[in-house]
C-alpha cells in the first residue's frame, strides 16, 4: 500500500471508522492497524513486568522510558481517532430504531466515551501523561496501572469479548455466589474460631485470623499454614471443605447455563441463514459455502450444520409433498 | 418525607406491606426500611467479628454493646410488623387458588410464622434477649449465633434468591452428592489405612485418622500435613484424587442443569410479554421500552432479547400471508 | 401391626415382593424393612471404622463381632426374599414387551441374581460368611472389604439412584476423560523429569516419580512436597497447571449436560401428567393436588409446575377459539 | 483365519480401508489389527516409563531397545498402508458434496497426509528413524518425544474421539479462557509484588516471581511455598482466589454447553430413527432392537429410548385420529 493512498484512507472518516471498528480479515487497514496495537499491547506487558526485576530496571531503564512514550502517543492518537470516527456509527438492532437515539455529532461522540472500551482507551495512556505533569507521584503504583492496558486486548479477541459478555450477563448471579462465599467464609471462621482459638491462638486467636484459613479451605487452596488440630476442629474443617465444594460450584454452574443459551442463540442464528438459502429450493455451491464459513465463524462443528441442512431439506421435501396432498385432496373435492 | 406522613405510611397496614414485602424501587418508605436493615446487618457483623480480637473487645467493648441493643431492638420491631401485616398478603398461582387457603386472619398469621424467612427474623434477635434474661448462658457461643442474622440479607438481593432457590430445588441432589463423597470418602481412608498405618502409624493409625487425608485429597485442598509414603500408597492416593474430581463434577453438574432450566424459564417468560406486545401487531415504543426493561430484569443480554423481538415479528408476518393465501384460496373455490 | 398379620404378609410372595421393590411411603411394612436394612448399614459402617482404632478394638471387640454376626443373617435373610419374590417383577416399557422376554421362574431368578443390585447384595455377606469357614484368612482386608455394603444404600435413596444413573450412562466419556487425565499426566511428569532430574534426583529422578508431582498440580491437591525448582521447570509446571484445569472441567462439562438431559425429561414427563388433567377441559381440585405432588416427586420448583399448568390452560383456551372459529367459518362458508 | 486368506485380504485395497478406517466390532481383521496397535502403543508406553529410572536402564536397555525398533517397524508398516487405502474414501456430507473435491489419486493421498492424524501416525516413527540416521542427537529429548504415540489412540477410542472433538470446537472459547487466567494471573501477581515485596523480597521480589504464587492461587494448587504474610497481601490474595474460582469455572461452563449441545444433537438422531422405523405405522421386533442398539451407541439410557418411542407412538395414534376426524367432518359437510 503506498504512503499516499495510505494517508487518504486514514483522513477519510467513514474509511477509518470501518478500518477502526469492523475487524474484516480482508481489510488491509484494519489489519494493519489491529496488529500495531495489540503488538504494541504485547510489548508493553512484557516490559512492565520486566521492569520490575531490579536487575534489569537498572540495565534497561532507557529502553522500558522510550517504549512507554511511543505507546503511549500511539495509544492517545488512536483515542482521539475514534472518537472522531465514531458519528459514522448506525443501528442495525430493531429494538434501538422503535426508540429515539442520539443524532446530533456531539451527542453521538459524548456517548462514545462513557462507553466501557473508551474509558479503558483512556485509562491507558492519561496515567502515564499524569506523571509527566506531576512527577511528584508515586511512580511504582502508576507503572502497575499501566497493566490494565491489556483491557484494550477485549476489542480484536472475538472469542474474549464473548466470555466477557457472559460474565457481564450473569454478574448479578455471580456478585450472588460472591455474597454466598462470603457469608460461608464467615460462618466457617467463626465455628473454627470457637473450637480451635484455645489450642493455636496465633492462627485461630480471632474471626479475621481463622478467616485465613476459611479462605484457604472453601477454595481448596489449601496452603498448608493454618490446619485445624482439635479433633471437632477437624471434623467441622472437613464438613466446612465438602460442602464449600458445593459453593465452587455455583459459578460454573451459572456460566454453563449462560454458555448453553448463548449457543443456542448461535444455532438458531445458523439456521435462519440455512432457511434463507433454501428459500428458492435449491442449494447452490456457493450457498452451501456461505453456510459452512458462517457455521465455522460461531464455532460450530461441521457435523452440527451438516444435520441442520439435512434437516432443512428433508422439511421442505415434507412441506412440499404436503402442498401437492392438498392439492389433489382439493381437486377430489 | 414529613414525619407526619411517615407515621401515618407506617400505621397503614395495606402500605406498609406494600413497603416491607414488595421491594419496587420507586417506593421511598420502602427503600428506606430496605437501606436501614441492610445498613443495620453490615454493621452487626463488621461488629461481632472485630470484638473477636481480643484487643478490640476491651478497648471497644461498650460500643459493641450498645450496637447489639440497638439492633435486637430493630429486629423485633421489624418481626413484630411483619407478623401485623402478613394477612395483606394474596396469591396469583393458578394451582393456590384451585386449592382452598387460609382465609382467617390467626390462620394467616400462623403460616407466616412458620415460614423459613419468619424464623430466621426471630432467631436474629431472640438468642440476644435470652442472654439478657438468663445471663448464666455461654456468652461466646451466644454472640457466634449472632451472625446468622446474616440471613436475613436474602430477602433484600435477589439474585441470592435465585441461588438459594435453586440450590434448595436441587436439594435431593445435592445431599446425593454429599452421601456419595462421603461413601468414597471412607472407602478412600479404608484404602489408604491398610496400605499405610504400618509407615505412618500416627497419620494413618485408623480408618478416622486417614479419613482427614482422604478429605483434603478428595476436596483437592491438600494442606500436605498427610501425605502417603508407600509406593502403593502413591498409586492409591494417585488413583483416588483423580477418581475424586468426577465427584466433585457431580454437582457443579447438577448445578448447571438447574440454571439452565431457570434460564430457559426466564427466556419463555419474555417470550410470553413480548407476544402480548405483538398482539395488536404494532410494537410501539412503549412497549419496546417496556420489554427491554423486563430483559434487564431477568437478567438476559440485549442481544438475546432483539433476536427474540424480530423472530416474533417475522412470524406474525408469516401468519399474517398464511391468512391472507387461505382467503383468496377460499375465494378463488 | 400384630405379629401375626406381618408374618402372614411376609409369607405372601406378591405382598412381600410389593414391600420389598415399590418404596411407597404408606406401605408400612416396605418402610419397616427399609428403615432396618439402612439402620443396620449405618450401624456397620460405624462399627468398621471404630474397629480399626486398635483402643477401641480392645475394649469393644466382642461388640464389633455380635454386630457382624447379627448384620449377615439379616443380610443373608434379605437376599434370599429377594430371590424368592423376583418372579413378581413385571415390566411397563414398550421396548421390552415387544422384545421376547424370560418367562419361566428358574429363567427370572437366574435374571434376577446377575442383576449388579444383587451382586452387592450377595457381597455384603458372603466374606463374613467365607472368614468363618476359612478362618486362615487375612482378617484386616476383610473387614475393610465389608465396607462395601454401604452400596447396598442405593436402593433406599432416590436421588443416589439418579446420580448413579447419570454417572453409568456417562460411563464411556468418564473414562475417556480419566484416559486423557492420564496422558497429560504422563507428558507432563516427563517434560518435568527431563527439565527438573539433574536439580532434584530424589523427587524428580525418574518418570514415576515425577508424576506424583504431576498428580499434585493437575488436580490442584498441591500437597507441597514436590515442588519445581529451576525457571523452566515452574514455567512448564504453571503452564500444565494451568491447561490441566481444563482437563478437570471436562467431567463437569459431561455431567453437566447429563443431568440437563434428565431434567428435561422429567418436566416432558410432568407435561404429559398435565395434559392428561386437562383432557376433560377443566382443572379439578384433586388433580392440581396431584400435579403438585408429581412436580414435587420429580424435584421440580412449584414456579415451574405452576407456568407449565397455566401455558397448557392457555393453549387449551386458543385451541378451543380455533375450534370455534372453524365451524363459524365453516357454517358461513 | 488361514495366513492366506489373510494376505489375499491385506492385499485387497478396499478390504483393507474397510479394516483400517472403519472400525466394525465384526470385522475380524479390523479387530485384529486394532489390537495389535493399541497394544504395541501400551507396551510402548510402560517401556519409556520405565526406561526413566536408571537401575531399569541399566538392566533391560536392551529389552527396551528391542521394543522401540519393532514398534517403529510395525507403526511405519501401519502408516505406508493408510496411504496406500486412503483413496478408497468417500464423502456422505450434502455439504461435501456440493462443494468441489479432489478425485485424482495423488491429490487425495496428499490431503490424507496433511491431516492432523497421518502428521501424529508420521510422528511416532519418524523422530526413532532420525536417531539411527543421526545417531549425534540428544538422546534422552527423542526418547521423550516417542510419548506422543499416545495420541495413536484417540483413532481407536470413541469416546476420546467426542471428548477431542468438543475440545477442539471450543478451543476459541477455551484460548479466550487461558487468555483471561493469564490477565488475571498477571494483575494478581502485580498486586500482590506491590503490596509483598518488602516484607518478603525472595518469594514477592519481581513480578515474574510473584507468578509462581498467582498460579498456585488462582488454580486452587496452594503448594505452600509462595504465602503472603502482610494483612493486605492475605486481604488482597483472598479476594484474588475467590474471584479466580469463577474463572476456573469458565472453562467447565463452556465445555458443559457444548457437550449439552452434542447430547441433544444425538437425541435428535436417535429420534430420526425412531420415526423412520414407525413409518409404516408399526413396530416391529426387529426395529425395537435396532432402535435400542442405535441408543446404546449414542450412550443414551434405556429409559429416555423408551420415552422417546412412547411419544412417537402416541404422536402417530393422534394424527391418525386428526385424519380420521377431518375425513368424518368432509363427509358430514
Amino acid at each position: 500500500m503506498h504512503g499516499g493512498k495510505l494517508t487518504r484512507q486514514i483522513l477519510d472518516r467513514a474509511r477509518l471508522y470501518h478500518a477502526l471498528e469492523t475487524h474484516e480479515p480482508d481489510d488491509k487497514l484494519s489489519s494493519m492497524i489491529s496488529f500495531t496495537i495489540v503488538g504494541l499491547i504485547g510489548i508493553n506487558l512484557i516490559a512492565i513486568i520486566l521492569e520490575s526485576i531490579p536487575s534489569y530496571e537498572a540495565a534497561y531503564g532507557e529502553i522500558f522510558a522510550i517504549i512507554e512514550y511511543v505507546s503511549c502517543f500511539i495509544f492517545a492518537l488512536e483515542y482521539v481517532a475514534r472518537v472522531w470516527v465514531c458519528v459514522e456509527a448506525t443501528t442495525t438492532s430493531q429494538l434501538a430504531q422503535t426508540i429515539e437515539v442520539p443524532t446530533s455529532h456531539l451527542a453521538k461522540r459524548l456517548r462514545h466515551v462513557t462507553r466501557p472500551m473508551a474509558i479503558i482507551d483512556l485509562l491507558a495512556f492519561l496515567p502515564s501523561i499524569l506523571t509527566l505533569l506531576f512527577p511528584g507521584l508515586d511512580l511504582r503504583f502508576l507503572r502497575i496501572l499501566r497493566l490494565f492496558r491489556v483491557f484494550k486486548l477485549t476489542r480484536y479477541f472475538s472469542s474474549l469479548e464473548v466470555l466477557l459478555n457472559v460474565l457481564y450477563d450473569e454478574r448479578k448471579s455471580l456478585m450472588g455466589t460472591f455474597l454466598i462465599m462470603l457469608i460461608v467464609l464467615t460462618l466457617a471462621a467463626s465455628a473454627l474460631y470457637l473450637v480451635e482459638h484455645e489450642q493455636q491462638p496465633e492462627t485461630f486467636g480471632s474471626i479475621p485470623q481463622a478467616m485465613w484459613w476459611a479462605m484457604a479451605a472453601l477454595t481448596t487452596v489449601g496452603y498448608g499454614d493454618a490446619i485445624p488440630m482439635t479433633a471437632v476442629g477437624k471434623i467441622l474443617g472437613s464438613l466446612v471443605t465438602i460442602l464449600g465444594i458445593g459453593m465452587v460450584a455455583l459459578p460454573s454452574g451459572i456460566l454453563a447455563a449462560s454458555f448453553s443459551e448463548h449457543l443456542r442463540f448461535q444455532r438458531e442464528s445458523l439456521q435462519n441463514h440455512i432457511n434463507e438459502a433454501f428459500e428458492d429450493g435449491v442449494l447452490t455451491k456457493d450457498e452451501a459455502k456461505g453456510i459452512i464459513d458462517i457455521g465455522t465463524e460461531l464455532g460450530l462443528s461441521e457435523e452440527v450444520v451438516d444435520q441442520l441442512v439435512q434437516r432443512t431439506a428433508q422439511m421442505l421435501v415434507e412441506n412440499r409433498t404436503n402442498i401437492v396432498d392438498d392439492r389433489s385432496a382439493e381437486e377430489k373435492q
